[in-house]
């Protein structure tokens, strides 16, 4: 999607989920309402997706006009006051906001990868790969057994991180160390991209069709180099892999002998760190290698960098219960084919992410901050 | 697939697994190494799947044959006696068979419902529906708690029952009979297929790509009648629904107010229950309706009739091993995007069913005998 | 489509078009009317031509009844008497007929040749290629001017083959022979199928979609070989090249500093040589060698062989009228995107041919025994 | 293509194809080479036209100052003096930037046609509909015979055009006037869009696939209006209906008992005619109603408006000889499955055209100004 559309989706979900019930809506809202109605049935017709490239109009200060225009209106209604309800729209739309900033970073690449020139989207952010001479890896031990999960506490949560429940786990380990560059490189050059038994069926079939043979946005010429928003850049052997698929994480996992965390154990584990790490406030927009590397039998890098894939498919947690109206098609209707991922990423927001957070992509999507932490 | 393709599959599966691996094999073995090789890639190329329609060579006489002349080779290398390891293919590939004897059906069931003419595979087994004044149906109470799920006992299981494993399950109430006709004939009248809202995003969809109205094999020309191995039928009203997606199934149970149980809450309630019903063995080849209808609070059909669709994604148990060698393709690579059924349909053998046995299939499939069980 | 479907639907034409126009249709007639109707709009709703290879019923035997029962009421009313017009649709029942026996083979062919085993369809027309030192090859001049294009006399011909009207030809020359397997071995090893320049834009597309290198049927496993209906074959090097799309003779034509004749071009010629040649009567079904060579400035092979592409698009002569009923959607419908192909081929009946008979194709379509003369 | 494309690959050609062969390109031209590339194989690899959209840099300022920096480089080259070669590439690259300022102006009308709001892209040109009681359309009258067909003199013309070469035409007529509007409704109030038999099989299969109904950019929401340039406007009665696709025009002329004209016989024809009539100069960019309609049998609309449809397909003259270099692309590689449109449109350049232009589009495409004229 253009960065036209997300500003003007964001602002379109104020406007039709807080204004337009306090009979506040814009003059522009009926018009409007077709072009960035995202996929709400309920509130019918809408821009096909794979058409809003082709929306030229309303140009960019128009849009941002109508963000002014719904910005003040919103302003306005809440310094009359409004009831809880309607405040915990404000705060969804808050959230839904963060959400498409990260998307508006990721599309921008998406766009700007498909341009041979590599444009950059910034470069003050690049810095000299930093040496260092290893990185101490470890498998980190939890002992299962019955768990909580979900979202805990008062704070925001989306609906798919409720209801809290009870789970039972074995006793498993997980990877103190994101996947890097370097090993992902060993995969690469041992066959991993044509060796099929190392894959699932689909993503099999997916490498074959799609000619994968390396991350996306990954350039092969005369050695590996990576487009990234700060155009084509060497490949940081330190940093997190990133922009690879479920179906490439599940692959180097069983090529490592190892296998992909639970979204339940990645939760667990978590929950044990603080909520830091490489974020969109750091704007480097790229995943970081460790630089601190003292601590043994400690997990690193949990939060930020890149989103990991777990190994669960995204499902509803039992008794999960769908809100009613049009913010109820919010997560529930795309519970199927799709995984988890965890942790958020170099373009996420900082306080967007916690424990119980669940971000979920088709096991062939690779243009997200994607990467993997390794278990057993 | 054709029917004469199973037949030579099935033999072929213990030529390749069996016969080669005891330098046996039959003079014919490298030939129809690639028309029959289903989707082993240790073994090498094969035709592809969409072709082997078009395969008019060898005839079924020469099928037929071959089958013999592996019988005789398999039987001759047995009664010299064979290790351990060889018996377990042997038993593979006995219980691989019978998953193809239930395939033959369903897939010359697909191909006859391709004719206008409606032809019939087999007449003899029609009875005129019994009238069932009313079927006295209930939810099922369990208790839930910690419990051990997967194959226990020395029998056999495949690979994907593996290993036994503790979870935690909510308590759960399963419905005691499968969803009827009749039901399904109401959700079709209140509209069910026309209302976004019901559905998943993947299956709404689906209806309207594939404009999916009622069940497959249903046809609506003055009044529903149904396709089947007996031609075309009048929908037996108080028989179990067959033929329907789980994209269909979830939407179903949405309508309904309830779930679909999941593959766990499914086994911890099967295994209270014999392994009894309408199997292959009774030679209907149709969903039969409830005719003993007295007992209260009593799970029936749980074996039988139409496989039922569950809510758990088809993924590995903790724990779980590939097997090495070619037989490790067995299951394992198919661990993305489908979901469980459980329970056996009427064109099951009866011993190749039990409460831990995991069939599975994608959520857009309906040729097989697939319906639903509600739960709470 | 089967060869059962060819059987079945050339029965139908009869039955469709004279008895039914008599009122003596059979009593099959309503449910063959869906099956086996190919295009004709004015006839109702038909089997999707992508379903014919799923009809197991009605069996061969069968649909041989049918086809006595047919043929038993066609001569019973044509022993009573017809009027002229109907006697005109026998005609035209008897000549499509025709097509189909060339279609019945090709279609045989088509389904061999993706069976792995390579089976024969025939086996006692193989012959030892012979030697023939070298073909002496001419261009054979035409003078051009004033000519008159189109059906003459009072024989049998399409309608495509009407009006009889004037056209102006420019001096050309055609090729005294077809051109040959030999020939077009040169043309692969000198790189035609890789180098652009020598394609039209679409056929480049095809070239790069569909893999071409060579002609349909060939396989290159240790030197060049040819699916024929007597199996797996060497490449006769002195017999004309076949199974080759327009795209790839009109890049051949460019490659050799040539073109392809048009259409009116190659009927001028044609008029003057009798439509003798390598039919389907010869039961060899394959090109030949030309043997007799000591003719010098004559045309050879103008009939059966190769049916021969032209630069001609398959447009309507001018004056063209379609003629009323469902015998109009015969040919006129077709009308858009083919090429015109003369000539006739190995497996066309002899008396089905004529000068001015047009067949027409897709420039991608392969199948047909399809070959080539040049011109300049 | 977007209008930053059109803007930058006309300039490309200058510089490929005049500054590059003088040795005298610009510091930009390597990596502009591959966006701006049109389709010249010769050239080298090149921006997928489907990903043109995606290049959002270049911006348009870096655009239109390559555009400064390539005109002067051409005219400083001009006034050093070139040879009488490189004068013909800059002719032929002025009418090349011709032929984009019409397609600039086409997508710009299809990319506001995606967008519900129907922004206009100039409003000053709208008029209100000129109510004309009847119009008096005969048909005019041509004597056929051999006919000089081709580009004739000394001014520029496409290598299409060429060679004049004889052809011998049947006696035609021509109508006087263009298929208007309201012509077309009737057609579309007589079903002629749900009846089969008027259309070629292709063109059926269109209708259905693309659910055609009406001329491309009408929109029938309570009575027909149609997206132009000055946005959405009233269906103009007596204007000449336009955004039609070849199969409509050859199934209206069908329905209206007479048929389309050859390329030929237009040609014949509009060489009795001035070079006047409604072109881009105009800025009206709408077909326009006939004004004064005093004249019997007289040609008129025979320039402008509307491309009209011919029944020629797209092929070489006789003895046609393709360029060396890579200017030899230009035209003749698309001589396959297209149609010949002439005269140009209300958004061609009037000195862009003559009575021996060929224009040509695949017969589906509809996004041009292209009408009709029919004759018998």
């Amino acid at each position: 999607s253009p960065s036209k559309w997300h500003l003007a989706h964001t602002t379109w979900f104020f406007e039709e989920f807080f204004l337009r019930a306090l009979s506040r809506h814009t003059a522009l809202a009926d018009t409007y309402r077709f072009l960035f109605n995202s996929y709400y049935e309920t509130i019918g017709n809408r821009q096909a997706q794979s058409k809003r490239g082709l929306i030229t109009r309303p140009a960019v200060a128009e849009v941002m006009s109508y963000r002014h225009e719904v910005d003040d209106a919103v302003i306005k209604a809440l310094s009359n006051g409004v009831n809880a309800a309607m405040l915990e729209i404000i705060e969804l739309g808050i959230h839904h906001e963060q959400q498409h900033q990260e998307l508006f970073l990721t599309d921008i690449l998406y766009t700007l990868a498909q341009n041979p020139l590599y444009p950059a989207y910034c470069t003050d952010n690049i810095q000299a790969p930093e040496n260092i001479s290893s990185i101490k890896k470890n498998m980190v031990n939890f002992v299962g057994g019955i768990e909580q999960i979900g979202h805990t506490g008062n704070d925001f949560g989306f609906d798919n991180e409720f209801p809290q429940h009870k789970v039972h786990l074995e006793p498993f380990q997980l990877a103190s160390h994101l996947v890097t560059n370097a090993e992902w490189l060993a995969f690469i050059e041992d066959g991993g991209y044509r060796t099929p038994l190392l894959w699932l069926a689909d993503g099999w079939k997916a490498t074959q069709t799609e000619h994968w043979q390396m991350p996306m946005y990954w350039v092969n010429a005369d050695g590996y180099k990576c487009m990234t928003l700060s155009g084509l850049q060497s490949i940081n052997l330190n940093a997190p892999v990133t922009h690879i698929s479920y179906f490439e994480a599940d692959a180097y996992a069983r090529w490592a002998g190892k296998r992909l965390p639970t979204e339940m154990e990645w939760e667990v584990a978590a929950r044990t760190q603080p909520t830091q790490g490489n974020f969109a406030e750091t704007e480097r927009y790229q995943p970081q290698p460790v630089t601190n590397d003292n601590n043994q039998n400690t997990l690193t890098q949990m939060y930020g960098d890149v989103w990991q894939w777990t190994a669960s498919p995204y499902i509803a947690y039992p008794r999960f219960k769908i809100r009613s109206g049009a913010v109820g098609e919010y997560n529930g209707k795309f519970m199927n084919g799709q995984y988890v991922l965890r942790g958020g990423s170099c373009a996420s927001p900082r306080n967007h992410l916690r424990a119980s957070y669940r971000n979920f992509f088709y096991p062939h999507q690779r243009w997200q901050f994607s990467g993997l932490r390794l278990a057993i």
